[in-house]
């Protein structure tokens, strides 16, 4: 059996499959660099040291080898490609393993969703560890796909690919000690227990610390980091298309507290992923921010292992994982070569062809919608409304009181204030709900932006100047099985089909890239001066960041908690 | 439930059961020591920081607040007590948790010693967890009360307070590939494997890392110490009565690798246990040897929780277990109180008086003699024989071949060369076997010494200058149901009855220490000029540790592990 071979490999009686010679070892354990002769039997190390055979011997010359990275916190839905094209982005980095909450795919597809991305990962190229959505939805002031509950989440502990609970940004529920909130924690006591609690702090962190949540990925400066780290929280530092931590939360790393300190990438968008990478990425920020090279490797591999309890990983050593990468330039790590599970993956940033079991994607369709009573037009039952202000590059909103363009008794979009009309339609269970309202500072001039990726829920989202391009850019998401279009008048000016769940595409990621650089162009040419009004678009509908959202039950005010009447003089 | 009052206290609408105040908290998690208030709630506690209430208040007035340490691998039998005595020892030194190998135990008693363990544990004062057992007995060379294979122990894993394989002394096997031995090994996968390798290097090392071993306490030298953590394995430094390696291995500690690093007692008698402590004394010596105060108590708390993924103990922070002790010199940490759950249990190097479950000690008796058969005579076969050469203060012997004394054709003790007849008479199964040699180094002049503490089978061991002394400090130790005795002739001068499997009193420690320092002078009284002749013939036994000793079977030759004759020309 396999122990008994890689003891007979390591005592020197019988020759390994590979020895690397002359190896530069970053050892994350002790801290060390030195050369060392690296023997390997399928997927583990064996021996390290002198005078190793092997049936191949590979010379590194004294190149660098350090332990595959592990992300320790990401949505990879954000990347709009499935699991194993997502492998196929990151495992050419080095990052041989993630830990993922699939957060979105459960919002629309629950359990099933979920599933499909623990079967998607399997005998794939990369190991993908599952936390249990923990929110899902997010409030009862939208329509998800699915409601999970801890009795429907429990059972997934069992799955040996599932770690723990997702992070729990139900903070306030937390706080105020509530028992279907609770349960959730409860239902996975003794694993690991992700958290997610922005500017959180004093008695209220330390409730939710109690509560049992042991990590946090949302700090945005040293102080709150800081706090959280001495409360006993390991520390998730993050650099996401939409959220940059990197840089501000480094200057918190000391040598007594970077092993509590891990790298995670939570939400990267395609061309961020193709143009700067991953955790490997970070480290090289890190290195040139100062950090010493061995410690910014251990945030991205051995500390993240540590706080999953992943003792076959994030290090080599004799019987762990032979997940690794090689390089040359300690000050700038990039992969040349990258080894998963002692085979070589891929090399100077390319796969390798590799030969994998098949996985089909089974899935049901996602999008549900009762056409028949979609209707977009506003009577305009009042002269003062509320307005979604859109901030560029934030997640929050303004909640403006402003007067109404008003056309024929109805309230219309204003070119010229830049305020259009939004819509959301419920795209899940056939409800017929349309939330519907005004969004100021996405700078259409033209025509429409539509797309199912709406966090959380997401349903169909559309942006638009007038009625018809609007229509036009939401039945073209529909037919496409979900996705994103930008629409004027009768014509589709570009579209990227979403299959997954209206979050995931079924190509390589180039394509999606491609695809979307032409979404952005076709945006920009009906106004949008922002850099990227998709993904403002898509967070419009997230009512859990203040202060005003649009979901498809209607518009709720975050501050109050409450859903709202869009007219305030009506 | 629990969970919610935690988190009503935390967030500070409840007042909390015991808040310290102006408390200079030792952040193990962040290296940091700064002043706070410690709110607490039962075994918990709830909040760090300002403005908690409760309904006891205690200032601390800026002492030091540390957590409990944890003993990272101890024999409590060593101390001769039962496990809830055992903590009544060291609580008072700040130990609140310790991980233990019941080998000495079930090396007599087989799963019914574990479960004693296990159940003299139960809501004792101390946090018990312990270590299955992966040799008993030690070879076939001996007989053992028991024979514990992997299909034997597996079950334990189950056991919530069991946390892994402890102490794989029979490394030998492992790197030979053993299929009994990797069977134990395969039971514990994905626990922690505890290890046991002296002076192991190189490939064999990496064989029995590769294994799946990932701990190591017998390291005797840094070189040692620091190939071994390279390879990934975690060092327990070890302070023993009898392997004293704490300052030979402090310098290997870095700040690199310090959080690899725990701190284990291993096997303390009595007297040390009382006159210097237990993880708190090692923690001293540290810092007098300059390891700075921060990592000495690291590696007495939270390195070693981590290793053994206890994820509630070894720092402090909300939620974490309420198990720590005050003291008010950083450079010299004494308890000067003792929490544990959250309560005071210990203060001024004293347990306070506490309220326990009663746990009778309900154990069958471990004396099965067959007296009939037992005969100390040694015919004189021949001339030269084997002595087992005892040298001072080291478990080794020397493999002495000497000419016998001899009287009335029987070889007999000579006290000129001092060479002394040494008997080990099996008491466990009732087999009759005697093993029957000769030792050189024990100093006796007169009268005999005998005890049922013989590493690791525990048969009854005697030693001797003439057969009535010898019988008769045997059938004393018999007769006590175990224990240690020293006699002269018909008379036994001194005795200590260890009626827990003959290797544990049922007594207070101080009576214990008693009556093992009238022992020690009766052994002197007798002519022995050695520091602790019981010790040294405990170890007459281990046919595991080079180079001649003598089980019930006969006499052993370590080196080339077989049975050998006592005389060499017969």
């Amino acid at each position: 059996m396999e122990r008994q071979k890689l003891i007979e490999i390591a005592r020197g009686d019988k020759p390994a499959a590979v020895l690397l010679k002359n190896a530069n070892l970053v050892n994350v354990l002790t801290g060390e660099i030195y050369q060392t002769d690296i023997a390997i039997r399928r997927s583990r190390i064996v021996g390290l040291g002198e005078g190793y055979e092997a049936e191949e011997v590979i010379d590194l010359e004294g190149r660098y080898v350090a332990p595959g990275y592990i992300d320790a916190h990401v949505h990879i839905e954000s990347a709009m490609v499935t699991p194993r094209e997502f492998a196929t982005v990151v495992i050419p980095y080095g990052i041989t393993s993630v830990v993922t909450d699939p957060h979105e795919i459960a919002n629309v597809l629950g359990l099933e969703g979920i599933a499909f991305m623990l079967e998607q990962a399997k005998y794939g190229p990369i190991s993908m560890y599952v936390m249990a959505s923990s929110c899902v939805p997010a409030t009862d002031m939208e329509t998800a796909g699915a409601n999970l509950e801890a009795d429907d989440i429990a059972h997934l502990r069992a799955n040996p690919w599932v770690l723990g609970l997702a992070e729990m940004m139900n903070y306030p529920g937390v706080v105020a000690g509530d028992r279907i909130v609770l349960d959730k924690l409860e239902a996975f006591d003794g694993t690991r227990i992700d958290g997610h609690c922005p500017g959180l702090t004093g008695k209220a962190l330390n409730a939710y610390v109690a509560a049992g949540v042991r990590s946090d990925h949302e700090c945005t400066t040293v102080e709150e980091a800081r706090e959280k780290l001495r409360l006993g929280m390991t520390i998730f530092i993050r650099e996401a298309t939409n959220a940059h931590n990197l840089r501000t939360l480094l200057p918190l790393v000391t040598p007594e507290n970077s092993h509590r300190i891990c790298f995670c990438t939570d939400d990267r968008q395609p061309a961020d992923l193709i143009d700067e990478g991953s955790i490997d990425h970070m480290v090289r920020v890190a290195i040139e921010m100062g950090i010493d090279p061995m410690r910014a490797i251990q945030m991205g591999t051995i500390n993240t292992a540590q706080y999953f309890g992943l003792s076959d990983r994030g290090a080599l050593a004799p019987g762990w994982r032979a997940d690794f990468f090689v390089f040359s330039d300690l000050k700038r790590p990039v992969a040349e070569q990258v080894y998963r599970g002692g085979y070589l993956v891929a090399e100077n940033g390319k796969m390798l062809p590799i030969v994998e079991a098949k996985r089909p994607i089974q899935l049901r369709h996602s999008m549900n919608i009762r056409w028949d009573v979609v209707d977009l037009t506003i009577p305009a039952s009042g002269a003062r409304a509320r307005v979604i202000g859109s901030i560029p590059n934030q997640l929050i909103t303004d909640h403006r009181i402003l007067e109404l363009k008003q056309e024929n008794g109805l309230a219309v979009s204003d070119t010229e204030r830049d305020i259009l009309k939004m819509a959301v339609i419920e795209r899940h269970r056939s409800t017929g709900n349309v939330g519907k309202g005004f969004v100021q500072g996405i700078g259409l001039k033209r025509g429409a932006i539509a797309g199912t990726v709406a966090h959380d829920h997401h349903n169909l989202i559309v942006i638009g100047v007038d009625d018809a391009s609007m229509m036009h850019a939401a039945r073209a998401v529909a037919t496409m099985g979900g996705g994103l279009a930008a629409a004027e008048g009768e014509t589709v000016l570009a579209q990227l089909p979403l299959p997954v769940a209206g979050l995931m595409s079924d190509q390589p990621i180039d394509k999606v890239r491609q695809a979307f650089d032409t979404l952005l162009e076709a945006a920009r040419q009906l106004g949008s001066p922002l850099h990227d009004p998709f993904m403002a678009m898509s967070f419009m509908a997230l009512e859990v960041i203040p202060s005003l959202k649009l979901t498809d039950v209607g518009l709720v005010d975050v501050d109050q908690f409450v859903v709202v009447e869009l007219f305030v003089d009506g």
